[in-house]
């Protein structure tokens, strides 16, 4: 199996709120926007973000998965966007926060990794870190390692 | 706010369950990999999978942060992985379950997009679904569309 990742996909309860916090106000494009379905954002190269509406996530899944397994929770997860400054980590927060998104932890010094980072949730429960991380680099290729 | 995610991390509650299933079960190469804290892969250009151990999770998250937000659980999420082929969708499905992975759903046409798949759980109940999806398109440059 190929070290690959091209879907990242989130059940999703509010499709709308999804429309107003990534495309109205983050700016993000949408790949594909089905009314009442689902949402994709290109995020990566050859990488999807999808947000499934909850009961069409449950329908794809099948009957014979158990609900607790499809049910809309973004607990124990994080999706983590880099800066390239330390004082960005504040500028995209606060840009989070016009759009919809509610602050779970102000930008700090990270426990682990050597970051400046801070947490803000998205109207449907999703922690994204924002972080300034030194270690990180990334070549022209794509390809990411840790200093 | 760039339209990017750079890491995505799970609370993980058995690390060691990790590198069996996706280290020496799939033969996937950690980017980083710290006993008792977090292992990194790479699965898209300018982004790595991290399983982070959950108490570790839970500490960077901070203490201001709901218990509830931060419990390792992956529900009401999947994770894609495109073959090429319709016959490579069981080719990969058997090599997940040989690595210790279990078959949530047996490979089949699915109920949106037009795709032929399957799901399976890896050991920490983390939901790959393995599609042969006709519709979707990468350019050289890796960018994404569907037909």
């Amino acid at each position: 199996m190929q070290q690959e990742i091209n879907f990242l996909t989130f059940s999703t309860l509010d499709l709308e709120a999804v429309r107003r916090f990534y495309r109205d106000g983050l700016d993000w494009t949408p790949l594909l926007d089905v009314p009442g379905e689902i949402i994709f954002f290109q995020i990566a190269p050859r990488m999807t973000l999808g947000f499934f509406d909850s009961a069409k996530f449950a329908e794809d899944l099948g009957d014979d998965v158990p609900a607790e397994l499809h049910s809309a929770s973004a607990r124990g997860i994080t999706l983590a966007h880099n800066v390239s400054d330390r004082g960005d980590v504040g500028v995209v927060m606060e840009a989070m926060v016009a759009a919809g998104g509610r602050v779970l932890k102000p930008a700090t010094d990270s426990a682990f990794g050597g970051t400046f980072h801070g947490h803000v949730m998205d109207p449907n429960g999703i922690i994204w870190e924002i972080a300034h991380n030194p270690g990180w680099q990334v070549d022209a290729a794509g390809v990411v390692s840790f200093s």
